[in-house]
């Protein structure tokens, strides 16, 4: 058994703080605040929202929720910003983002049932501009993908893992097995609800497949199995503190995206409850 | 220098979790997730609202609010709940409470400027059934409601500590020196953010005080500083991870009640942030 580093010193400096007193007292418990903060602000990874958590709300509605949570990454989808808007409408889009601090890091899900909506996919996603273009192509598909993939090089795919009530990629297992052989460059969206669902363990498997998990849905789930349903991060089964800490341990880089898909007529709440949790967890793991 | 029991076993846990794999690792992810949680429920104190964080809505909206945000204790105010309400008024506000889970488990702040306003703020306790009273009497009044103790043997009298922006009750330090003396029912509702902008430290006031802390008022503030304003809890100058400490080892029983000052006409996201980095905090401090 070891002690993970990170909990060492936190829990050493929490030691310090119960036996210090008076003035000294107020400068560790600021500085204890403080360090949770920066070990979060170290991070090399970013919390984000997934399109799909606003499917019912425009693009302003999206981005002043956004604003408020302090959170500055979005995970463009098309009923947001159309597969075949013109260059004018994605720099609009874009200068819109920026006016209230958020980047547009990726495109998706985006399906892909045959060559062409391949392409279309690929030549969106260098439109738009961004790294990460999240998929779904069906499973025949993967070889004309992969010589995408050759041809856009800026370009990662991270296909999307849909859990048990889909019968393609449903957990990160079964991707990893259809995308080992292929291009590094087509890997995952770790969707960790979808992943624990489908009977999977999320934060185990981030181990497995790190190398090519290039992006991540965050939920939580009532049950760890087919029966369990989206709630507030910190109600369900994940446990989002091993999360963080893998996260960490394998060096990922890229974006949690909040795809909450609860109460989605009025999730606001829900989302604020669930970055709320999910920064404490950042500040503390 | 020692390590905090709680975090040493929660680090040990986390050690274990980064040796073990597969089907262990899966058992183990759960059992790590539901252990904080468990930790968490086991603690004597509860999450709660301050009524003046909902100044500007109604009892159902009130209501609504802490039910999603599963949170089940209110401190009444008296635009909720007038301090002449008859006695089936105030029936149909705890059936109204109790209908959407919610206790309401004391009253105020109430000022108290002379014998019959104190008078009155007794009895209304009373009628409510409520064992705190949250009260800002004046200096001049203590004597008198020292002697409304006596004949209000259920209640316990938590004043309100103000901050630097009131010249009354400035700090927990200011009210320990004004009660110690009278009825050990004549306390403090320790106000977190109002005690760090006077100066002082709520973790270590809480340490110092606790025998008289019979309410919490839990927000967080800009800075440590007369110039700071509240913020959502997590975004601020307070250790929360710290104070969730220090309640569990002064055994604070009381009620840790959110009275959130900002963005009052639209508080929602802000008090579901709040209340979710709450929650991570307790299941991880």
């Amino acid at each position: 058994m070891t002690i993970n580093r990170r909990s060492f010193i936190k829990a050493s400096a929490a030691g310090a703080l119960m036996l210090s007193a008076g003035g000294l007292q107020t400068a560790c418990s600021a500085a204890g605040a403080a360090r949770g903060r920066q070990a979060a602000e170290a991070d090399k990874f970013h919390l984000g929202a997934a399109g799909y958590t606003f499917v019912k709300f425009d693009l302003d509605t999206t981005l002043k929720t956004l604003r408020r949570a302090d959170v500055h990454y979005l995970c463009i989808k098309d009923f947001h910003l159309p597969l075949n808007a013109t260059d004018e409408q994605i720099a609009a889009f874009h200068a819109k983002c920026a006016s209230y601090g958020v980047t547009g890091y990726g495109v998706g899900p985006i399906y892909m049932a045959n060559e062409a909506e391949a392409d279309r996919a690929f030549a969106y996603a260098r439109r738009v501009g961004v790294k990460i273009l999240v998929g779904v192509p069906s499973y025949e598909l993967l070889p004309y993908v992969n010589k995408k993939l050759e041809q856009y090089p800026e370009i990662k795919l991270a296909i999307h893992l849909h859990g048990p009530d889909i019968d393609i990629y449903q957990t990160a297992s079964v991707i990893w097995d259809k995308v080992k052989d292929y291009n590094p460059r087509m890997g995952m969206c770790l969707d960790i609800g979808h992943d624990l669902r489908g009977g999977a363990d999320p934060v185990e498997d981030l181990r497995k497949y790190h190398t090519r998990v290039f992006d991540m849905h965050f939920k939580d789930e009532s049950e760890a199995s087919k029966a369990g349903w989206c709630v507030e991060i910190g109600r369900g089964k994940i446990d989002f503190p091993a999360l963080v800490r893998m996260m960490r341990k394998v060096g990922y880089e890229g974006v949690c995206s909040l795809e909450y898909e609860k109460d989605m007529d009025d999730p606001f709440m829900g989302i604020a409850e669930s970055y709320g949790y999910l920064k404490a967890v950042c500040n503390m793991a």
